[in-house]
């Protein structure tokens, strides 16, 4: 453990050293391991494990486009993504572990005790066992604090899920190397360094307790629960898998597959030589966003509780019609020639310096995505804001929010990262 | 409002006598409006709405069977259920219809408020307006009580979910013909009584709220959770749809398809002339299972407080790989012969009489299913039974149930039923 945050500092710096990580682009029809079916252009592994990249075509009622194709990464199976938490004298410290992705703009990030698909954990890449995956693998001796499957970026995903768990522990647990325990305080700190923290220990994290709050009386929660239903009987969301050579608009290369307007994102390949992971070197498929994302939260003060305001949102991977998001989600860049502008956008980039409350930018996933960086913002916006804010806006307390968070496919991806971001800001302990 | 129960079932009787209803069978594959494709057998309403009949190939390692084929019935539109209720002096009174169904034992049963598919109140059937709706489209006058898309019949329907609504009201309502109020206490007795609380009913009910009782401290909510998280990342559920003269082990003939076995149900088809329906005569294909059901909750006291025995259960149509059902739910004839027996069972069929907390045969819903009973019981079993009860199986406390059935595909539409039973029996109240 360390005493001051300096020390955690060095030990990263080292960590960098230690993580060998080349990473080259490659032709994404080269990729050793993987290749395209000759009739539909799915991108899959030689072992049909990991995951593909497929075509997808969307109808929807729900938001600016109606129809449209799109290449999607289908991975079907689940994984455990897992943080250890142990108290001392009090203190929660949380085990943590520095690992490299190719996907990563700066090699390591701040990882999940345990980040392991079932592809890993079961072997098929015959690497090294996963440390301390004992810990979430029933019967399991800790005490359960979270554990649900949680759907990530329904942009990019078709109905990924993992399993978020932190597993509260009583006995001494040592780590290894590439592994340190960080307090809570310490924690909240490296929450607001850019792309320190990733999206696994964010996602996981913001299942983490609330100290000590309710979520609501009974009817609080059937109005929110209500709202979320109405929107999920409002809209449609129609999909079907097409071959992926069959998306309209999307062009390929030998550089990979990008979008006629050079928007969204393109799917590349890359080779990686790495030095510490389960295998020393492969190549992979990466989905590269063409610009950074923006995720905002707006939020407001009434009688001295903190209240977000959130987003009934539709996206092409979305499971069950809406999950709920975050006030602002999306790629500005994408929007700059386009009318209308997303909701709320305006008000976000027109925010003075001093109602920032939190502006850190982080990284998505660096095993699937190539550079995919967000900045997380959470506007106060004093009282602006109406109480009505639109059919698919919402406000509800931050306790609401975490309560929602347990239940599956409730809350996205954008949405709990930026709770996470809120659960561990030092001015909200 | 009725001030004794007899007046009830005077009322009652003159309602049987101003619902002329007449249903007999007819071929499946001469139904007015409806026909089966060609190539495939799939049985549609020329209009492409209501439902469908499908063939489904399913494989699971969840349950005693690990492939199969079936028809089953796709209804992807949800429609709403929905029950008014008012306070007067304090009591909550409930809104409820007689309404007839084709596949009713007894024609007409007590329904939700309002009991309408899409295809209902955008007129498919160019029928009458739908009495009460106003109350729960939005924007609504009244409070939100509960308001959740819940699952129906995963052994008989693909994926179906209808909208569940309580909203309570402060003007007054006048019950118009076909229609009646009936206090908490009146509805309590009518759950006794076999086949009147349709399943419709049931179901909404079980989003009463239970009085002023908690769902247990953050950690009991999060040991449940993980409970389910354990049970759908454990099993693993994939279907197919085939068509529907693919189906092996299933035999067509006039009176429809039936199973080999003379086991599970058959698909039949039905004339109807009714005299007071939205639509003076239609046919339609009912779904007519072979064998009286069981729905059976196991329960104990620990502490003076009831627990409830819940399993995690993988059905055909099941949209997230279980969802959470009674102790006990099955045809006990389809098991006649076959070992080993469902877990459980022995204990219901053996229990003493004594020991029937409610015990009463209700009807699955009548527009889809031919004399679908099922015998709802619960079971007080002391201290018989331990804490662990194998993976598929936990304890739970009544509001911890309650709770979990406010969100969408957590408790099947069997448990909730029997749920309701709970939530209205007069000893619990």
């Amino acid at each position: 453990m360390f005493q001051r945050i300096d020390e955690f500092h060095d030990w990263w710096n080292q960590q960098q050293q230690a993580h060998p990580f080349h990473v080259t682009p490659a032709p994404l029809d080269q990729l050793t391991g993987w290749s395209a079916d000759q009739d539909t252009g799915v991108i899959r592994h030689r072992s049909g494990r990991f995951f593909s990249v497929e075509g997808l075509e969307v109808s929807t009622d729900h938001g600016f486009v109606e129809e449209w194709s799109q290449p999607i990464i289908d991975q079907p199976e689940s994984g455990i993504l897992g943080i250890l938490v142990k108290r001392v004298r009090g203190v929660p410290y949380f085990l943590m572990q520095a690992k490299a992705e190719p996907g990563n703009v700066n090699v390591i990030q701040l990882s999940p005790t345990v980040q392991a698909t079932k592809s890993n954990y079961s072997r098929v890449h015959q690497g090294k066992s996963v440390p301390y995956l004992e810990h979430f693998l029933a019967p399991r001796r800790g005490r359960i604090l979270s554990d649900v499957l949680q759907s990530e970026q329904g942009a990019w995903f078709l109905h990924k899920r993992n399993r978020n768990m932190i597993i509260e522990i009583d006995e001494d647990v040592d780590a290894l190397d590439g592994f340190c325990w960080l307090s809570r305080e310490q924690l909240s700190e490296l929450f607001a360094v850019d792309n320190l923290v990733n999206m696994d220990s964010r996602t996981v994290l913001a299942g983490y307790p609330l100290p000590g709050t309710s979520a609501g009386t009974h009817n609080d929660t059937a109005s929110l629960l209500s709202w979320f239903t109405e929107a999920k009987s409002r809209y449609r969301l129609d999909r079907r898998r097409i071959p992926l050579n069959a998306v309209k608009k999307w062009i390929w290369s030998p550089d990979g597959i990008r979008h006629e307007d050079d928007k969204y994102f393109s799917v590349i390949g890359v080779d990686v030589v790495a030095g510490n992971r389960e295998v020393a070197g492969w190549s992979q498929p990466l989905l590269a966003p063409k610009h950074r994302g923006l995720v905002a939260l707006l939020v407001r003060r009434v009688d001295g509780q903190l209240q977000v305001l959130m987003r009934a949102l539709t996206q092409a991977g979305t499971l069950d019609v809406v999950e709920i998001g975050p006030t602002v989600q999306c790629a500005p860049g994408n929007h700059a020639d386009t009318e209308p502008q997303p909701a709320f956008l305006d008000h976000v980039l027109t925010a003075p310096k001093e109602r920032l409350l939190f502006d850190t930018v982080h990284s998505e996933e660096g095993g699937r995505f190539y550079h995919a960086e967000n900045r997380y913002v959470v506007v106060d916006t004093g009282d602006q804001l109406p109480d009505d804010v639109g059919h698919d806006f919402t406000w509800m307390t931050l306790p609401q929010l975490a309560e929602l968070a347990r239940y599956s496919n409730h809350v996205n991806v954008e949405a709990r990262n930026v709770l996470a971001c809120l659960i561990f800001q030092p001015s909200e302990r």
